[in-house]
């Protein structure tokens, strides 16, 4: 499934509204062999009305046995095959910060690092530096300069920045320089392809310059980079689904996919579900197509979390009335994958997926929002790829296909 | 899925095992209306448990409405997609008595039959002869000499040979011989393209020569061949997936599946599944993917007895517990395909299947291995060339894909 060209014809405007709330490794599983996830054991009683009224599935984010990053798995729910559609670490991170690639840019992510005396690295994170410690050390790093390209840094948070460099003859085939590893020294940029010897030279001045700019610093003394990559020039999901989207998130990684696929991405005060919601409702009227991330399920589960995850699940379904009483014609609650607390990490497992659209949802028995009940959901288990035309037809934006 | 490119850099050695238990043919029907199918019917404590314990589906094998052969059947679950990759009969043959086969060789499965004093054939079976009784036929057959060519006969079983011709210029591109009739004679070879002239005129002579050679035996006086084909140059299973594989199978066939798929073939004592879990333990440290293959089950179906299928899955139901002492990190018990006593034959009916992964299965509320409960399981229905993904994922050997 690389592009929607079947559905282009079928698109039909209209004034539904469509939200897609997603919440981050939102699938779960048991702490022991059985008993309930975070999301059957977590009190949800609007979910599961919502849950009741409307029909729920599962869904395989790319592939049945694929773990996601938080990039490919949201590229999936939003229309883009991400066995076909790859995006570059350097460009998630670009597009986070909102720094706008061009075709020929060459972007990174980039840590501060502590190096010892001689040059080995001692902390990949410089301490874990904060924000505010970090910020002059971009400032200097901005100072340098490459001849016939433009070259700009980007704090993105604590001791991480992006590199963006902008030029004619630039690629980004090049191997990290950041070994994963303490003890030895930062690899030096090398091409995988005799095309980026230019950009790895380049590069490497740069990182020379960088550490001599950082010689006085007690732990931000050198920088490691990684992800080198270019935009990845994404067709546009308006134009794929003619909406007009608009994405609510705190996280920079995540309205940096927002960006990344053309949507707008919303400023807005707080960073709480609440929040997120009452900033939907002041842009309701300009927007047909509304991307809700919350992230902190996510975070619980890496954190091995299981009660934690719960309660930020309780959260979102104490909030959940006051996106309702915006009367989306459809909504969408899901995940991007599944981070069981159990495993302290994303998995493969599938996504519970619900859907509900007041006039067009047809029900399934099916009374509470859960992993179980999403296995025997009406939707049954389908690819993540496949949600855009879901909510577009519940949406009555879909023409019927054929005579 | 034609390849697996995607899986390559997310693969990730460990000394985790994974068992691929198949019982051929394991789907069923009830027998009537309603009740239960085969596996239902059966008495299968451990499966239950492992059932509650683990995650079940129901996989499609080779296309919705396909009743597959063997052959793609096992393709599919090793993961090579039964449309894309075909594997002629010939080849299977070959393969399942440990005939090599290079590229450009010619091979066949050939029958022994009776002819009448006209030359039409009587029985195609020669009276189903016995291996015994075969193999001196076989002998003779070995003496035809071609020019240019090297001609190899190998019994298989009973009535049943494997002709094999190595040479420059052969073409597999051939009809059979095998009319599946009597009352008319053996057709020539024929070729389908120009191509394969030359192949077809050196097998005529080859059967010519074959029944002068058989002329004066009372039944086996005639030669049939079809399937012919040749190597199907697959891709090695531990070179996609990242395995040291075994195949621990009783049945010719079975074993040469996975010979053409590069997986190394047990010899062992007996024929039952304990036999077979017995053979595992012995070679348990050297190999982390075994494939067992219990090919009863399958019979009993074809048969359209009911409840010898059933005692057979109760059979290895209590033979289980001397594999789960072996403590495989992720067991999977499915088939390769439905065959329901009810319709005496290979049907396209889903397959159930159980994934038993003690650390990363997904409980599902499902407490006996069946037909229904896999249709309600948390896998979903899912194509069975996605089984070894799955496998993987559940042995920890499968990385993140994508940031």
């Amino acid at each position: 499934m690389h592009d929607w060209a079947y559905l282009r014809p079928l698109l039909r405007a209209n004034d539904r509204k469509i939200v897609l709330l997603v919440l981050d490794g939102l699938g779960g599983m048991p702490m022991g062999p059985v008993g309930p996830t975070e999301l059957e054991y977590a009190n949800t009683p609007v979910m599961d009305a919502l849950a009741a009224d409307g029909t729920l599935g599962q869904t395989i984010p790319v592939a049945p046995g694929i773990a996601p990053g938080s990039g490919p798995a949201h590229l999936a729910l939003f229309g883009y095959d991400p066995l076909h559609y790859t995006v570059g670490r350097g460009a998630l991170a670009a597009a986070g910060v909102g720094l706008d690639l061009q075709p020929g840019d060459v972007v990174a992510r980039g840590n501060f690092a502590t190096l010892d005396a001689e040059g080995r690295i001692v902390d990949r994170r410089a301490g874990r530096i904060g924000t505010a410690e970090a910020a002059p050390l971009v400032e200097r790093l901005n100072r340098i300069q490459l001849p016939g390209v433009e070259v700009t840094v980007r704090p993105v948070r604590e001791y991480r920045f992006v590199l963006r460099l902008r030029g004619q003859g630039l690629n980004p085939d090049l191997d990290d320089t950041d070994p994963q590893q303490t003890g030895v020294p930062p690899r030096p940029v090398r091409a995988r392809t005799p095309q980026a010897e230019t950009t790895a030279a380049l590069l490497n001045r740069w990182v020379a310059e960088a550490q001599r700019l950082l010689a006085d610093q007690p732990k931000a003394n050198g920088v490691l980079l990684r992800g080198f990559s270019t935009d990845p020039a994404l067709p546009r999901f308006g134009d794929w689904f003619g909406l007009h989207a608009v994405a609510i998130a705190v996280y920079p990684m995540y309205k940096g996919v927002a960006r990344l696929v053309g949507m707008d991405v919303l400023d807005f005060d707080g960073d709480t579900p609440a929040d997120q919601f009452a900033a939907a409702a002041r842009v309701w009227p300009e927007y047909d197509f509304f991307f809700i991330h919350i992230k902190k399920t996510d975070s619980k589960g890496e954190d091995g979390d299981f009660y934690g995850k719960a309660k930020i699940i309780e959260q979102v379904d104490r909030a959940l009335p006051a996106l309702l009483d915006l009367k989306p014609d459809v909504l969408i609650i899901t995940g991007d994958h599944s981070t069981p607390a159990m495993l302290r990490s994303h998995s493969w497992h599938p996504v519970p997926f619900l859907l509900w659209a007041p006039q067009t949802a047809r029900s399934d028995n099916q009374y509470r929002f859960g992993e179980t009940a999403c296995a025997q959901g009406g939707l049954g288990t389908f690819p993540a790829v496949q949600t855009m035309p879901l909510a577009l037809a519940h949406a009555g934006r879909l023409k019927k296909f054929g005579a």
